[in-house]
């Protein structure tokens, strides 16, 4: 499997323990050090325990409350051997009845011993 | 110069050509090339051009008219040896009297033999 096809699995990996609203399978996409960032409008969020901890708040615990979501790859591009850049859009269909939400990500993946893992998440 | 350093001050250089209305000078820091990424909520800019023409169309060529922009660098990562992550936040103080924007951004640069340069810029 090529780096660009194993990437995208895992994102696609992660976007199905969202619908099912499985935190831990969700996060398995992120590198787990303190240095992995979550980049939002209002700053930026460091280390796998503190985007986990900001994930947990909006996770439910009952399957599909979240809604479904998918990803799409909008660009791909390898930095070197050991780092890829993904841009991508999610779509996100609400559980509850109601308009789809979107947006636009920027991913930094890098290969571990353990795979690709995101060390840094731009999303909005 | 380390390449945070050479980072930093291609940054700078961007921030007081734009605050002097030089468009020419502020694209300096942008990769010249097709595969060159902007990323906004509304989808990619895709190629050095398609940005140019971006930011052509907000620059009045009046001196000092889009305000004064600062960046400051909130995550610094070395990707390898030729690319680089950076996570910042610029500052722009309007030429007429308001409040400053301010927001997050996401730059992955590439050390080309012209030198560092941005191939992915998510600001928002």
């Amino acid at each position: 499997m090529n780096d660009k096809a194993a990437i995208e699995g895992a994102l696609t990996a992660s976007a199905q323990a969202w619908s099912r609203d499985d935190l831990d399978a969700f996060m398995h996409c992120y590198e787990d050090g303190p240095e992995t960032a979550y980049v939002k409008s209002s700053g930026v969020v460091k280390g796998y325990r503190a985007i986990r901890d900001m994930y947990a708040a909006r996770f439910g615990g009952t399957s599909g409350a979240l809604g479904q979501l998918t990803m799409e790859t909008l660009d791909f591009k390898p930095l070197g051997l050991d780092y890829a850049l993904v841009v991508g859009r999610y779509h996100l269909k609400p559980a509850k009845p109601g308009p789809e939400a979107s947006g636009v990500f920027t991913l930094v993946f890098h290969k571990s011993a353990a795979g690709w893992r995101i060390i840094s998440d731009h999303t909005g």
